[in-house]
């Protein structure tokens, strides 16, 4: 078999290997059926066991209440971005969104084509750099939005924000969901598709209030209410199964890594080694302010692009994929998340400081 | 390993082994590249090959053309039932649905939410049992939709009906898609699930003439536009990497069957050996009308609910699964999708025709 090289992609992205060697022995059977995970039907009892236990898992992970649906939805946090508006925005009324990246601006897009949007904050004026310590909220907001983590600009929330008296607070936490603990009794909804965190592209974790599905637009189409997949526990139609399958696995790991706690410290500790070298470094320097650094994606740059371009090279040669920078950010994105190994964080700085040697 | 059964399931349903196989030897790896299918980037040249291949073998199968684009998208049928209505149809202006099972009904509540709609012949007198001969087109419909297969009821249409004048046909072909040859040109847009005949729950495929795409609405959320997802390759978003991947295999498969006339030659020979034995069987009885019968799900039953259910479970322990019948007809149902075995089906007439001995 081929060796596993270090991979930094942002999304879709590592998976820890116990679990795709689960995947691997139930492709063509699951358990004992004689049927594979992929070809049972969503209805069945072998199916349905595997939904249960990650609907269990998912709450006993992050402390979910009764208060709160587990939903398994498809189109990603992208669908997200519409379906939440759709639901809770009536023309006339207003929902603040906070501007800390690219993600932040396409969820308020969406909003914008259902009703008015204000700006509770930005940190455009730096590209994005940093999470602005002040908001300011708008007039009776319905909801409040924000982006935890901001994948391509590698900032990151320490904290929720504190919405506006009388709204709610949705929270986009595609790239560092269940990397540390989360209070959902603060939340109205969190969302974020799997590819990150939580297993292969394909399906989507929603977490919600109650009382809010309830308050849903009734005129949506019948996959766009958050009560249609509520009341039929994720199943009105064909859910991704496979994607269903894999998230109960990758839950089933972070509870043997110790939990949401557990998790956080170790990467806390792995980012550590990366930022802390970035910190010491003459050649290489993190592109976000301290006080906002992700622990999931740690972006930096020489300040030339040239040998940017050089190192990603030398990077992808010596196994270590994925290195390159968004874009709008230029330079280097290192995303290390939940299943990304330590180790893989101690290399690649030994390989940085090697190449800044040969630079000097 | 577990040995695999006999599954008759109606979706998620039998997947070709040599499939489940090739991706198992990709889970950890795909091919050389040190890191696993489901943990590519999908903007990386390892899925880009993927996706390409997809593609390219989807327009091979089908003799696609240059007209029409290839959509993977998320949502299943059921999202399809929206957005076909939301891109085309304008309120006043009317869409023709034929009316030929649950599913059809389904697309046509969807599509009233947002237009009028015209039934344009219907087979609910006869719970579903017959394609109806005869339409009777509404005057000038934008589009005309239609189920090829009806999934729950075992019916299937011979060949695609003629829309009226002006209209372009719209095609659920969930149940059957490249289960035999298909003149795309005399469609406007296919779209089905893949978790029948194409692979795994979790990814919609879509085949859309061009022009239409540019007719769409422009108002509707960005993920419910076919133009964003023609314009982005699939991939506005993080596409359904893995769900694509399988895709790709399956259409490798069809092709080594050699292509969908094969396919289709194989289809029906394997459906006959079902039927032949439900025309002279004196226990059991195929519930579908003999010109309209599927060769994808037969429906059948012995008339005797208690015997039914006996039926199903001796067969469930002999290693038959998935035989029950939908609630809305009863009975059995043997989903028979292009990659389950003929052998399969000549068992289980071995298995009916001892079960009928016995019952004499
Ligand atoms: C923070 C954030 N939000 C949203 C998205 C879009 O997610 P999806 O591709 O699942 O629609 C991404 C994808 O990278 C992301 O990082
Ligand atoms: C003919 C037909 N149309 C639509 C659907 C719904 O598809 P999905 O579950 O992908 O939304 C099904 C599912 O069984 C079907 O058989
Ligand atoms: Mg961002
Ligand atoms: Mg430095
Ligand atoms: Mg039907
Ligand atoms: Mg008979």
């Amino acid at each position: 078999m081929t060796a596993r090289i270090f991979n930094f992609s942002a999304g879709p992205a590592i998976i820890p290997e116990s679990v795709l060697e689960e995947a691997k022995e139930n492709l063509l059977s699951l358990g004992s059926t004689g049927i594979g995970i992929m070809e049972h039907s969503h209805r069945g009892k072998a199916f349905l066991a595997v939904y249960e236990q990650a609907v269990a898992r998912c709450r006993e992970l992050a402390g979910i209440s009764n208060d709160y649906e587990v939903l398994f939805l498809q189109g990603g946090a992208s669908l997200q971005f519409s379906m939440v508006p759709m639901n809770f925005l009536t023309s006339g009324q207003t929902a603040d969104y906070l501007i800390t990246g690219v993600w932040s601006e396409k969820a308020r897009e969406e909003a914008q084509r259902v009703g008015s949007v204000h700006e509770a904050c930005s940190s455009k004026d730096k590209n994005f750099t940093y999470i602005p310590q002040e908001l300011k909220p708008g007039s009776s907001p319905v909801y409040t939005h924000f982006t935890s983590n901001n994948t391509i600009f590698g900032t990151q929330f320490r904290t929720e924000p504190t919405p506006a008296a009388g709204s709610f607070l949705v929270c986009d936490a595609s790239s560092d969901i269940f990397s540390r603990p989360i209070d959902v009794s603060k939340y109205g909804i969190i969302y974020g598709g799997a590819q990150k965190n939580l297993g292969p592209s394909g399906v989507t974790l929603v977490i919600i209030r109650k009382d809010l599905i309830e308050r849903g637009q009734k005129e949506l189409p019948t996959m766009l209410q958050y009560r249609t997949h509520a009341k039929n526990e994720s199943m009105y139609n064909t859910p991704p199964t496979f994607g269903i399958f894999m998230m109960n696995l990758v839950f089933g790991w972070i509870i043997k890594q110790g939990g949401l706690a557990s998790m956080a410290a170790k990467n806390e500790a792995k980012a550590k080694v990366l930022y802390d070298y970035l910190d010491q470094s003459r050649l290489f320097k993190g592109t976000a302010q301290a006080d906002s650094r992700s622990l999931m994606n740690v972006t930096f740059v020489t300040g030339n692009e040239a040998i940017d371009q050089q190192f990603v090279s030398e990077a992808t040669k010596a196994g270590f994929d994925g290195l390159k920078g968004h874009r709008s950010v230029g330079g280097m994105r290192a995303s290390i998340y939940n299943a990304f190994p330590h180790e893989g964080v101690v290399e690649l700085v030994k390989f940085m400081r090697d190449f800044e040697a040969r630079q000097a």
